[in-house]
């Protein structure tokens, strides 16, 4: 294969671009910071999304759908929210094109099709969603309400990268409403488990669950609740955020219920969302210098069958064993690909199946099948093994849950050495600057030492962790005392 | 309850409307034209898109994702595309809010965030995927690219009706590119068999498959296949289509790949799509007064159990039962909902599961309980039927296809019932105002005509029907001579 991989250790940002161009996840598109997901890329994304809709449906939650568009009114109405998404919305400011008398066969906005008022692109849909609750919301008994949507949404970013940053981006945002505030906490927590254990089950990548900084909380948000992983380069991603929205909301749109009592009262509400961000999470967790490597339980392909043969006579030879074993993984509920291909041959077979990080190869040769062996490859440590024809089923169900474990505990050994505590503000930028990772130190709880600290570092707290140890000490900044170390990071 | 539907026969369009709101399917939203499709209409577009996603795969289709916007100058490259939605773009401008000076706390659209080139919402995306599949293709290696998306688009209407004709709507869309003619004609006939398969087998509503006349041709299309249903007022609705887009894209956004031979050429494209469109075709095919019916095969809750009791002991013992039945049930892969709800009576849940179209109703009261019987209502007959308990299974199994099959079948006989076939334009008007329905005249082929007739009578040609019978004859409206009967409908 003609197609190279810039090494990650001689630039990360570009090994992580190759990747996804050449594993064929993503290309850029014609439109500024707008990605197109190809096929092979797409195909992961439905089996998270497969997932996690029944982790939500599972968790009592119904799917709907709510306008691409938000009005500027609307929009306006809760004022930390608008005022967090005004510098990066795309308007909507006419509605018709019309030809241009100038230039014949080509279209100019139509200036008599100005919209009386304009229309956001959402960046996020709580306004338009609550604005909605408002007349679906009478009395308890109509609460809890508990939707998710699976949609696009626009957020105009100067700086862009595949996944991680776009324009335009897919992902599910729940926004749940209810009568008490201990409800809707409680649903925020739970969501962020959701999301925890997706992460940690699923994407084979350990998250530090915790609590954001007031600097840090979404706009609107009493507080956020995040998952943050660590990628390769020892840098955090903010993998899934769930916010407990307390009142800010109703009282926007007002948004009253009648409680038990007949007496009125706000509604309280949670959202939570997680993105094709992942994809760049998922990609950043687990792949190498030959490509991408995709855990187990979200591969669309877990095992591809390669034929090792000469002549039309001796591919049907091994065809006949290739298509026993490949029905017998189909019942395990293994999906499995026979590439039998005869325009390439098996090496560029093999390179094309590593890139694309399917997680089990198996090739079968000739003189295999008069061993009654075949050779099976793991993609995780492009280790291979040869074995018995009739071991194949229990042993590639074996390995598949291996792959899965081993890729969990590689990254989570990895982050606790990329863990550092430091107790002054010379070792915090140290570690920083050399090391990387997380740093967990003290912090006196201020805006401000959070804000300075940022600025001169780049570093951000990612999160005060849930269930944090206490402990006495001293802010590595101010010097002010302090009772728990927080995560800092530099991140993505 | 104090819902109350209009009916049918005083009011269709009132009768939808009610259908739509009363049975929780869809509401409006405070973006003109615009709807909100809430959870209960959302879980059945659920069915349909797993089901039309399952069909796309098993024809050897693929999902991907491409951008909502397309830069003005890519959307005006396929000039009669271009021209056909012009006037329904929602046009994006700029890309930044800020704070109103004159108004503190209100957003203005920031006059210095102006896009250099304006962004067109995407009405449908051939222009945005050819121009990316531009640098896909090279070589014949690279067809057939049999890709599918599911996304949300936006068709400013200046009149909508919920999920019949909406500003922004879902769908999914097909886009295919390929090396000969024949192969993409192919390709676009195999989509419309899958969209009447789908029609037929899954929303028990029959269609006609035909072939568009150029006035109501695709824009940007060589030719366009429908399938065409009639609804209960007798008016036609086109479910879907599938269109043999020739070279054109291919040439607007120079598309060439090299032939086995290899000579370059221009690809050749098919395009292919339903949208939420079908939700409203579904309530017009089987709702009757009493509300909502879903056939079996769509509805994501096919059965629903009621107790029927006193107390809490008498509920004790019936749930005993209605939970074995539930498993049952569920073990054959019946989706079954026990509505075992304290706040409601039996008549009042009765009359909403009505209203909801909920195909088969499980009444269990404790005098059943002793006769070890159970009373089995059905939807779309309202009739009822007294079995014994352990005939449940294997009873509602069978009743399921049941109703499936008879909805399809009272379907097809009215609209049988209202196809008449007329010689002359009188007969022709009388019809279409009388009677309705589809009306089989011979037409003399010319745009012309078609267009004075839709003039005067606001019916439209909805397609000349595949392997359409040749039959000697003179056109209703000028007398020349025509070969075969076309059908004309005044259409939603």
């Amino acid at each position: 294969m003609s197609k190279v991989i810039t090494p990650q250790q001689q630039d990360y940002s570009k090994w992580y671009n190759d990747i996804v161009i050449q594993a064929d996840m993503a290309d850029h598109s014609a439109v500024r910071g707008c990605m197109v997901i190809k096929p092979t890329g797409y195909a992961i994304w439905e089996k998270m999304q497969q997932t996690l809709d029944k982790m939500f449906k599972d968790t009592g939650h119904v799917n709907a759908y709510f306008p691409l568009f938000i009005p500027k009114s609307l929009f306006e109405a809760e004022e930390k929210n608008a005022e967090g998404f005004a510098k990066e919305c795309a308007v909507v400011t006419h509605y018709r094109l019309k030809t241009d008398p100038q230039n014949p066969g080509k279209l100019i906005v139509d200036p008599e099709a100005k919209l009386e008022e304009e229309l956001i692109v959402r960046p996020t849909s709580e306004a338009i969603i609550w604005n909605t609750y408002k007349g679906w919301i009478e009395s308890y008994r109509d609460l809890p309400l508990l939707i998710n949507q699976w949609a696009n949404v626009v957020r105009w970013e100067m700086r862009t990268r595949l996944f991680l940053r776009t324009a335009e981006f897919l992902w599910q945002e729940g926004h749940t409403a209810h009568a008490t505030k201990d409800e809707a906490i409680a649903e925020t927590r739970q969501m962020l488990e959701v999301y925890a254990d997706f992460a940690e089950n699923w994407m084979a990548m350990p998250v530090i669950k915790g609590v954001k900084t007031a600097n840090e909380r979404f706009a609107g948000a009493d507080d956020t609740y995040t998952i943050e992983a660590l990628m390769q380069d020892g840098k955090a991603l903010q993998a899934g955020t769930s916010h407990f929205l307390g009142q800010n909301f109703a009282k926007a749109f007002d948004v009253k219920f009648a409680n038990k009592e007949g007496k009125l009262d706000y509604v309280w509400a949670t959202s939570w969302g997680v993105s094709t961000r992942l994809m760049g999470a998922l990609i950043m967790s687990h792949s190498d210098n030959m490509g991408l490597v995709i855990p187990p339980k979200l591969a669309p392909t877990q095992v591809v069958i390669v034929p090792i043969y000469k002549g039309e006579e001796g591919l049907a030879k091994v065809s006949e064993v290739a298509n026993v074993i490949k029905q017998k993984l189909q019942q395990k509920n293994i999906s499995v690909k026979y590439d039998n291909r005869d325009s390439q041959r098996p090496g560029f077979k093999f390179a094309e199946h590593e890139l694309k990080g399917i997680p089990i190869r198996i090739a079968i040769g000739e003189r295999d099948l008069e061993n009654g062996t075949i050779e099976i490859a793991r993609r995780d440590l492009l280790s291979k093994q040869v074995i018995k024809i009739e071991e194949v089923e229990n042993y590639v169900s074996t390995l598949l849950e291996d792959i899965q474990t081993n890729l969990f505990n590689k990254a989570l050994e990895r982050r606790n050495n990329l863990t550092t505590k430091v107790n002054t503000y010379e070792e915090f930028k140290k570690v920083l600057d050399e090391k990387t990772g997380f740093v967990m130190a003290h912090w006196d709880g201020t805006p401000e030492t959070e804000e300075k600290i940022k600025q001169e570092t780049k570093a951000t707290i990612r999160c005060i962790p849930l269930n944090n140890e206490q402990e006495e000490g001293v802010c590595i900044y101010s010097g002010k005392p302090s009772t728990q170390r927080v995560v800092f990071a530099r991140a993505y």
